[in-house]
């Protein structure tokens, strides 16, 4: 079976004209939501880190550091927009892998778009062709590989910076098959590096890995042309599952990114159940936390074995928090990154309520699924059933939730009028004449720097 | 067990007054081989590309492209210099876990000396902490890390470079903790890529992602602290044996450099007890290739895994060809560089010959020895057998042989005269008081550049 050949055949060959209209709506999608997350954490204290590392090395100002007034080598720009874009944990999800699609590939392609002008049509493509190289590759090797312990956002998503790249720079059928190879021998990420900064370190590393395979695979830098089925090539060497059949079957019938989905919340996405029936019982009844006496949750079994922390003592925490994230849900009616701070995880008010919500397993209940029962002081009963979460797939984000996210996290970046203009222009990414207009727009105007959140 | 901790802790800490002399000369003498390797590759075809694809991103001139004109940022340089050291598979060779421990660290450290100066005693003690690292990471999962097909000079090569560079940046144990937790989560290779550029891509990357660990663990880019030991951290993930006391015990007193070993040969050491044989019969008898009717060779299991390729069609897959390398050996009483150009490998003569050639399995030999038979025309049998290869730990090679060696491979690229000043300061690296005269003599003197191979 010719995996990676045929693979590499369609990545080259696909024609832009047969991509359904939707499909393309789902990955201007994807990366609306991925460029609000990459903006609203270029100040973090990982971008920082990082940047202070290495920018004494980085090449000439080719591309942007999105969010920041610093330009870099495109290489050097894709690992820090890459790690941008996960900081939050607030990304894309494509549910059937877990992988986070876009923080390996978007920031690939916008920073060689920044390069080599394209335009937004044309960019949009090579999107969704990696996309559906790291999902499809996701699926052949899904959850034995995750499993295992590899964080698949990074080793999934660097064949999807490949692929994109790949496709972008007109790599033939013979070099798509090597820079899959390149980035296939780049492979890495484990899931050990979880709640440290390594873990939003790999979408970046997948980004400038890939983009680095497609353009070595560019000048002829020859590598394995079977480096996905080989007996000692990725699926073998790294997962106990390969189902081909999954990556090389339905090529251009079907798109992974119709399946992508979006947080609404800035947390793990298990508790975004009760948060969103606590949200809503707050705007019917008006709630403000005070008269609060109670809070009871049925919840699905994988909810208190990844979110059980009781006492969170930094913002970080709170994410991996029912009690905090209800209890702020409760307060502000909201969950974005201020509910996420270190002051609101340690605001006396949030530590009092979070004290009076419990939370209990339902064997039967779906991870997306939760009931939820308020009682107030005043001796009323509240109740409220998710049966799917806000923002699943069959409650998705409407295009104006996700550019309100968007206002959330660019705006103190980016000041509001400069973020809704980017808004604009990224919706419109199709008829762009120069995709990298993006890039100038994402990037605050020199002289007119915010001050930023602490 | 703290296994990654303790590591650190020693790696942070150790005492070069402490280094028993031989130990440091066996350092020095790795550094030798290992410069005329990577000095000797410098115009290979795979470093063309390499330097085509990236040059253009390319950071400052801080640092020296080995054998080359060229300058670049430390982290591209330290790339391309790990290449180089590769190509030929002419490096040195750390028996116990078929490591390469000299291609992943020395670039590293080089390439940081030209951009922050230190002494060649500095240079030296770190060099050997590297290497340290790297081979007892290896010893604790080897062979079951290496047969599940992952290149061990990548995957544990990336905690040399990390150490070694986190040493001479003065890294606290903590930061020594999250370097070597960097490094994990960049841990790749696959053995698939032998054969093809993609392989000596390996020690490059491992050179370029250990340095970029360390540099961004002295800027506090946290990771986990447990990356070797962790349940989702590097030896579980990536290896079906854990044996974490060869990581830990004994650190200090013995040294894993002692055990490395030079190759005579250039190409894959299982097969160099063979060509022993038949240089050593072809002298002894002053034979031609013409009167030998037959070879029977009778090899360890190994050696036929991984190198039986039958009918080899380029140079670099006639180092992967037991058959094409007996023959030529028996032809040409060498197996140097020349030995394996694709001229070389498609010269009929050879090619005839080599089709006399078989090999037979023999469970019970060991991977440096050989039985091996050779039957002429004229009815005579000529038998030879070899207990331990020249290069072994048992035979090694003396210095006269290494700078011997240096001057085959530098001599072409530097001229006789700049080569031989060059290898009596690596000789004497110890007493340098700024390590990157190395460099600097290691690069083509401008308007001295002389005509080069094809």
């Amino acid at each position: 079976m010719e995996v990676t050949r045929t693979l590499a055949r369609y990545l080259v060959n696909a024609d832009a004209r047969e991509i359904p209209k939707d499909v393309k709506r789902e990955a201007v999608r994807s990366i609306v939501n991925w460029l609000g997350c990459a903006v609203g954490a270029a100040r973090h204290e990982a971008v920082e880190s990082a940047l202070a590392a290495l920018l004494p090395f980085a090449g000439p100002p080719q591309a942007s550091v999105l969010g920041r007034t610093e330009k870099t080598d495109i290489l050097t720009a894709s690992l820090m927009n890459g790690i941008t874009s996960h900081i939050f944990d607030f990304d894309d999800t494509h549910l059937p892998t877990i992988i986070h699609p876009s923080g390996p590939v978007a920031p690939a392609l916008f920073a060689l778009a920044e390069y080599r002008p394209v335009t937004g049509a044309e960019l949009l493509h090579a999107f969704i062709l990696g996309v559906e190289a790291e999902c499809r590759i996701g699926n052949a090797v899904y959850p034995e590989h995750y499993d295992q312990g590899w964080h698949i956002t990074g080793t999934a998503g660097v064949f999807g910076a490949a692929a994109a790249c790949g496709r972008l720079l007109g790599l033939s059928e013979e070099q798509m098959t090597w820079a899959l190879g390149i980035a296939g021998t780049q492979s890495a990420g484990l899931r050990e590096m979880f709640g440290t900064h390594s873990k939003s370190f790999h979408p970046g590393r997948a980004a400038q890995n890939g983009l680095t395979a497609a353009l070595l695979a560019a000048k002829n830098f020859t590598s394995s042309k079977q480096v996905l089925e080989a007996k000692r090539g990725f699926a073998n060497v790294m997962s106990a599952k390969q189902d081909y059949p999954r990556i090389t079957e339905g090529l251009g019938k079907s798109f992974e990114v119709s399946l992508n989905t979006y947080k609404p919340f800035a947390c793990g996405i298990v508790i975004h159940p009760a948060i969103d029936a606590c949200i809503q019982l707050k705007r019917e009844y008006r709630l403000t936390g005070d008269e609060v006496e109670r809070v009871e949750l049925s919840v699905a079994p994988l909810v208190l074995e990844l979110t059980g922390k009781r006492t969170p003592q930094a913002g970080l925490e709170g994410k991996f928090s029912i009690f905090h994230s209800t209890a702020a849900a409760l307060i502000y009616g909201a969950a974005g990154e201020k509910q996420y701070s270190d002051e609101c995880v340690r605001n006396p008010k949030v530590v009092a309520l979070r004290g009076r919500v419990e939370a209990e397993v339902d064997p039967k209940k779906r991870d997306d699924e939760v009931h939820a029962t308020i009682r107030l002081n005043d001796g009323r009963v509240l109740q409220k059933y998710i049966e799917h979460a806000i923002g699943s797939r069959e409650r998705p984000m409407t295009d104006e939730d996700l550019s309100e996210k968007f206002h959330g996290l660019a705006d103190d970046i980016l000041g509001r009028d400069q973020a809704g203009r980017l808004l604009d222009e990224t919706w419109s990414l199709e008829s762009l004449s120069d995709a990298a207009a993006i890039c100038r727009l994402a990037t605050p105007k020199a002289g007119e720097r915010l001050s930023l959140r602490a």
